[in-house]
């Protein structure tokens, strides 16, 4: 892959420019915002950014750059962490922020019908009305189009699931231009490929998602939940085992170690006291939650945890719920002026204290601050690691310690990223973890859906 | 494409014979088995049938096969029902019944990992004693290998998923005779392409699945159920759509209509009343069960529905269960000598009564004996279709409904299958679905993967 020529961008960002007007720019400050990541990587600004508002004007714009063998690069929010909204070869940046109404609810079904450019929180207070809600909840309000292809998921998908779990049906507009959609509104089929799971999780490698049907879910008719300290990241992950081998139907559990609730403390400004800590919640009815809770208070206790902290009230929970979501800004808190890298594992649970526990133990024996949170019901747990952008050496113990973190995971038979995605960044380690022969089927997907490679190209793997 | 040249057949029998001994026949009462569908289309069997012990010998196989371009067909137990196992253009029959190892239990992650001979039954009986059960349960006592392979679901799919959901990882034989591992067993990734979902229902034509790494869940402390009769089919929908939204987490919700109430009074000697009924089972703690099951039956009696009529003893419970999941034999029983002709479609839960209720008026209109199952809670429903095979007038009439049957489903946003699979006989209705661009697409990873098209050829779409 090299860039697109000069004259084939020109033609492409004159075409563009006349069929959009002002929903089209070259100017730089747009491009290098559409190129932004939340991590390390150079900044690589595509050539030209598009605001379309109607599938038809994306289909215009694919063909187009088909045409001219022109790179497309979808844009979200640009949120995403890995450096999937990079052009490396240039292109054009289709931001989907337009791209933002939601098409149709249909309670009976438990579902709906949204544009990509719709974020996660619009979602849902659009959808309060109706006694529905969206459960997957990245910590960044992301919108829906960039949580498919990422396949992103949060604190509620211990109980909810991923992105790949609460997709029933794809609009997208393939690299030829083509509409497809992926699958009816049924909530199961066996009708053939997945087709809806492999665009989940292909970060716009693949198409361009122009509408995306969502499972919903009733809203809890009552929620608890409350903030648990325990004596060590062990006894906190074989609590959170314990809970889920109980049938407890817990929604969140999460677990921020020592370093994380200093940071939290910090930034949002409480008060726990600095050990590990499982912040959890439990969904259903009233007379359900209480169970849940009852019995999770036991387990916890077993394990040397509590006492447990109850937030029974709205505002004391989004308060707690917050600054769990902010744990990227708490990270901060902990060094200012510093950068935060943030990386994410995800092995199986069983392996899960070790693998906490070896990582903190890298971390004490680097020097570097790096605070952790965890979905520890999942497996998956995140480091934010702050760093002296100005210190190179810094900054190549950062990428060791990232390189063993990773390693560490996949020797546990995990999997190098549980939800951020593979991006720009972590494609060696998407090599280490499946193998040549894996990549060579991806790579052939690819090459039938796309062969021209235009469809964000420098992503997932290597053509 | 066309079957293999008979010198290849030749060759690769030849050479099967020498690896393989007493495991591998052409022996035509065994070829014929083989090939055996529980419905109405041609028998076509394969030229030889093998029995491997170890993915070792399926890579042998598959790489003989490859060599001299002859066709091979996974076979699981052969209770798939539209054709999945014929061999229209000859070939070698894998028969993975002796690869029925349990090679591992993971209780702290809810894991398993078994090769692809073990049947659902076989998993569970193993399972008992550790506190797990695999939840997926369609009729048959099936193979996994072939319930991934259809993307297999049942009357737990309301609470627990489909096979979709429950597979974690798979080991595949591609088509080259590759080894691949699609996933690690970590229980949720963004790490490149969901290869594990692609295989997941692709009926054996990307590659020979050699181990399955499954999710399990605890067996309830609690579980209740029973049956209930409705005034009429609409009633007993609204009733389960009503439940499904007020959050209430039915493990199963089964749809019987009058005609297949009566069919299993006469094969399972019940003694219910001939009217719509729904067949509901509860999971959880002794106290949330009992919940539910209150709360499920004020909203039966909102719709006109009871009086419920409990089956609190395990004995009474399975002797429903059994009853609904001998509903094909139950069917039979009400046209002795008829062969019965299963097909499934699923719609969006909101279009389910009228989707049940124009067909019900469609069988009445033809005269045919069609009783009705639904796992309702999904929208899906079965009908069996009683046919004299003598008859071919009948049979005309028989093809003519399904097809108006499949339509009606896709008309009302639904899919032409919801957990049966497409082999060979739903192959049109899979376009009409889809239209051809999504078919293109899924023909595009097919040749990637699978070049030559050797494997189980001439099902889902034509090359």
């Amino acid at each position: 892959m090299k860039a697109a020529s000069k004259a084939a961008v020109g033609d492409v960002a004159q075409a563009l420019a006349a069929q959009f007007g002002e929903r089209c720019t070259t100017n730089e400050t747009v491009r290098r915002q559409h190129a932004h990541s939340v991590t390390w990587g150079d900044v690589q600004p595509p050539d030209v950014v598009v605001f379309p508002q109607t599938q038809a004007e994306i289909v215009a714009i694919v063909r187009l750059c088909a045409a001219h063998h022109v790179p497309i690069v979808p844009f979200g929010t640009g949120t995403s962490l890995e450096g999937h909204v990079n052009a490396p070869f240039g292109g054009v940046s289709v931001d989907m922020s337009a791209m933002n109404r939601i098409i149709a609810v249909h309670p009976q079904d438990l579902d709906c019908v949204v544009e990509p450019g719709v974020t996660r929180k619009f979602l849902n207070e659009n959808l309060r009305d109706t006694g529905l809600f969206f459960p997957i909840d990245p910590g960044a309000d992301a919108s829906i189009g960039g949580m498919v292809s990422t396949r992103a998921s949060g604190t509620n998908a211990v109980r909810y699931g991923t992105m790949k779990d609460n997709v029933l049906s794809l609009t997208v507009v393939t690299a030829k231009g083509d509409v497809i959609r992926t699958a009816s509104r049924a909530k199961k089929s066996s009708a053939g490929y997945d087709l809806t799971r492999l665009f989940v999780g292909a970060e716009g490698t693949l198409g361009i998602i122009t509408d995306v049907t969502l499972r919903l879910f009733g809203i809890p008719e009552a929620v608890s939940g409350g903030i648990c300290p325990f004596p060590s990241v062990q006894a906190a992950c074989e609590a959170t085992i314990q809970t889920i081998q109980s049938g407890i139907p817990i929604a969140r559990i999460e677990l921020l170690d020592a370093l994380q609730v200093k940071g939290a403390n910090l930034y949002s400004k409480l008060a726990l006291p600095e050990v590990p800590m499982l912040l959890v919640e439990f969904h259903g009815s009233a007379q359900s939650v209480q169970e849940q809770a009852t019995l999770f208070g036991e387990i916890a206790a077993e394990h040397g945890g509590g006492p447990f902290q109850w937030a029974t009230k709205p505002e004391e929970r989004s308060k707690l719920w917050q600054a769990r979501h902010d744990a990227y800004w708490a990270a901060c808190a902990l060094r200012p002026g510093a950068k935060a890298v943030a990386s994410d594992i995800c092995v199986p649970i069983s392996r899960l204290a070790d693998c906490v526990v070896e990582t903190q133990a890298d971390i004490a024996k680097t020097g570097l601050v790096a605070p952790i949170v965890g979905h520890v019901g999942d497996g998956n747990f995140h480091v934010s690691i702050m760093v002296d952008m100005d210190n190179p050496k810094e900054i190549k113990t950062v990428k060791d310690f990232l390189e063993r973190l990773v390693r560490r995971g996949l020797a546990m038979d995990g999997t190098c990223t549980g939800e951020h995605g593979i991006g720009q960044h972590k494609m060696p380690y998407l090599l280490e973890e499946h193998g040549p022969h894996v990549i060579d089927l991806m790579r052939q997907i690819k090459r039938g859906f796309d062969p021209d490679n235009i469809m964000n190209p420098g992503k997932i793997f290597e053509m």
